[in-house]
């Protein structure tokens, strides 16, 4: 691919209707606005974007119209990994068919005994052979019950289709083993903005961050800030910013996200079912962080 | 329903030509093996049945199929439980639609922090009132990451549309509360055939136990000594079956089930990938433990 | 040891005044007390005997004085674990000297990245050798951190000097492979009360149970109901004890049963800092389950 | 104190003969040699110490050693957490005696399920009360399986007599919340090397660095290129020392760490049993790593 992978990307959120149908027209609308920005592209289809709640209907929805709204410099990377290597394949194809630079595939990990370093190397390797765009490690064991170590990226980095990593592990010890292991242009992003500030002293590209969806502005000027080497403002930066990015993922996740993205003007809908939207008092607090973060 | 949940089922394996394609053939053909057994039915489309592996059209094959192949006397239950209650919902009328008895509902799991007792209680109880055929809770930590705490599941149960729970965490003291706080016809199923023996001991009505796909035999036995009062049979018979049971599931997952299961005569095919099957050293410590076994 | 390693053993609560001194006069009171019983024996200072919180001294104090008090047909078991060898070592021939019939050691754990199932073989047998009394192996995964694989136990017990075990895991697969892999002698105790009645069922000979310092009777009779055949009467008595047993462990820990101990008529005064006294509101929780049960 | 609170500090290996007995003279040798470095202190009687492996004797004489051996500018901090509050006081007044500058207490953790935060706070706020030395707190959840949260450290933190911590949690996003929620001038050091860069970058002081006993020489030099600006050379060090520091921590524990001491020209004699010293093939390993750091 051509456009250069780094700097921030939100993991974008999927607006649904009140009645949690797809609403494509405020997905278009809040990319357009974040068009404006100094993101660097988005991630679709992924985690954050409920793509577990989403049928094969309408993930193509969603990548379709990311490719309509989406600014000529700015990248579509998309959240392609399922269970079985097959399926993984068949949505990564279909993902570069609709326009999208990069797949983001997750670890599969229902079977999560069986998914032995040996086993994930072989499923990466596979789907990188098949894939018609560069592919991306997801790693996130919050959410999977999975880790993969960092020796096992670096072996399957040697593939020549797989271009980078998303480690949302927080683990900042295994991104440190990542960077020493990997070769120089593999892209290490993280996917945890607690630790965004350390990652890139460390030497991570970038960051695929869910408050970013909120508060694009202040996680860009953090990465300018240290690509300019004002260490101090970076820091200080990265203080402000914990208190809502552990808000809106661990405290009260999507939903969180999706209520601080509707205090910042975008249109993120609601949630779906089994998820729900924060309560009044979650919603107060959330608003005191934004308004410290100067929205 | 009017099948009484009890005894033993085995979580169906789905069976895969060479090249991973569904083999709907062989399926029936094991079905119509294992109806001249003492097993009380069948869970198809459930995680030993790879049914996160599966499209929206092979499950709808297979519960069709199974549905075709039953001994009328037997239960067919239906693996149902997607991520969105959404989803959830309408896998479990469509498999209504298709003849099953009743359904058997995973806790959704992806976004596991956000998954409070509240917000799976409130899960159960949407798809309860929404589904066509009787529910079960399904609780398996070690797959999902998220256990189900008894008193939750005690508040479920509550509801006239949830008649049981298979529990495979293979924690004994919970399975005691959750008989403890239940109603008494509430159906305890335990899915773990290590525990399965103490489980019956402690008032569970039987076992949703994989290694009975390729031993069902011994695993009704145990449970008719169970029933019979020869506790010293019972005891021996568990003793014997752990081995195997630890083999073709936390060692050697679905893979080493099918390798199993086509030494004691039936038809699995493989496993897609990146599961794998058993390699030769593999298989001859599964076929030693089958011959201890009678087979 | 003469005397028969089974039935049901309290690990004995130690007794401190209001300041926090130790009360052998507490102690022995209530060593007088069980004597009237049916229980086997008394694990000192052990776990529940806040053994981490006696110095050197107190120690022998309490071995010494459960000497003096115990009836003659009792057993003495003496925790004796500590983290070095030398100490273990140590500590139990102290044990021996005091007059204890047997060791029970809990594996070293502060360091347990490194206590590998060969370290720790290792340690027991080397303490085994040294050991003027039979040593039992104590397991013990949710203090310690370190859980001992049924396969290193089956080693251990190879020795001599090596006559049992307490696992207090509540894993029931686990304490069924011990079981199965163990020679027929091999004292297998469960030291979780919440799954005594399934243990027994499987073989174990008994329990050491921290509630029955409070309610030693109602133990003994679910062991005997058991050893008589009585099925669905042990059932019943398991059912009714584990809320009792998770409110004197889990939740309120050696406070709670300390709060226990002294409502059914013993002596155990307070427990020693950090660890709290239960307050009111907690203290009716457990006076309720006490009542339900005869008490 | 009037010694600053900040920099390099080796957790002292505590030598032992080959027969295990303590080395004391081999002991001061080690200062006196580290006392020609950068280093700002040392921890004595801490966990690399293997402090649970000494007696209370030996404890003395290791805390009287250390202060006659210590260069007059250089910080004694002595570990003296116990179990009970009454023996962490001791254990604090005694080092205070033998004039120990500060008091490293770790979390009480055998009875981990009763640890709540609220006991903990109250906990170190009896010691720092009690103790004629500055406390700091020391929170190591990979050894104790006990987390103490940023928000409690917070509220210990108000106490005059506390006046820092090691994190060797490795977890850079509650470090953060910690430095952001203490006062500025509350030490907050890191106890893991694989993260040191990282936390120098959001605030931290220094680092209590099991590897620094070792190569002492690199970790001043990484200190100080953070404290200079240089951050690419700091980026250099720590990609270059991670190898070392897991190989002597995590992989091979103690052992590992007196092999590499031994290799770089220090008396660290063995370790006591059940630790073990390692192989050869994992000394080679260690070697190449010191070969490559310049040693």
């Amino acid at each position: 691919m051509k456009k250069k992978l780094q700097g921030v990307l939100p993991p974008v959120a999927t607006p649904f209707t009140a009645d949690e149908e797809l609403d494509i027209k405020a997905f278009k609308a809040n990319l357009q606005r974040w068009n404006q920005t100094g993101l660097s592209g988005y991630l679709v289809v992924g985690s954050n974007g409920e793509s577990v709640y989403l049928s094969e209907y309408e993930r193509d929805q969603v990548l379709a119209a990311s490719k309509e709204a989406v600014a000529p410099d700015k990248i579509i990377m998309a959240g392609t990994g399922a269970e079985s290597t097959r399926a993984t394949i068949q949505q990564t194809r279909r993902a570069g068919e609709l326009g999208s630079d990069c797949a983001l595939v997750i670890t599969p990990h229902y079977f999560k005994g069986q998914m032995t370093p040996a086993r994930l190397m072989d499923h990466y390797r596979k789907v990188a052979d098949a894939a018609p765009i560069p592919v991306l490690v997801y790693n996130f064991p919050q959410s999977t019950g999975l880790n993969l170590p960092a020796e096992a990226v670096a072996q399957i980095a040697e593939h020549p289709n797989v271009v980078g990593i998303k480690d949302s592990s927080g683990n900042i010890a295994q991104l440190s083993e990542l960077l020493r292991l990997c070769p120089k242009d593999f892209a290490v992003f993280v996917g945890n903005a607690a630790v965004f500030f350390p990652a890139l002293c460390l030497g991570a590209v970038g960051g695929i961050l869910a408050a970013a969806n909120a508060v694009p502005e202040r996680f860009v000027e953090l990465m300018q800030a240290h690509q300019a080497g004002e260490m101090a403002k970076a820091k200080d930066l990265q203080w402000r910013l914990v208190s809502l990015a552990v808000l809106v993922t661990v405290t009260h996740g999507v939903g969180g996200l999706k209520a601080a993205m509707e205090m910042t003007g975008y249109q993120p809908g609601v949630v779906r079912s089994p998820l729900t939207m924060p309560d009044d008092k979650a919603r107060a607090v959330i608003q005191k962080e934004l308004t410290a973060l100067g929205y």
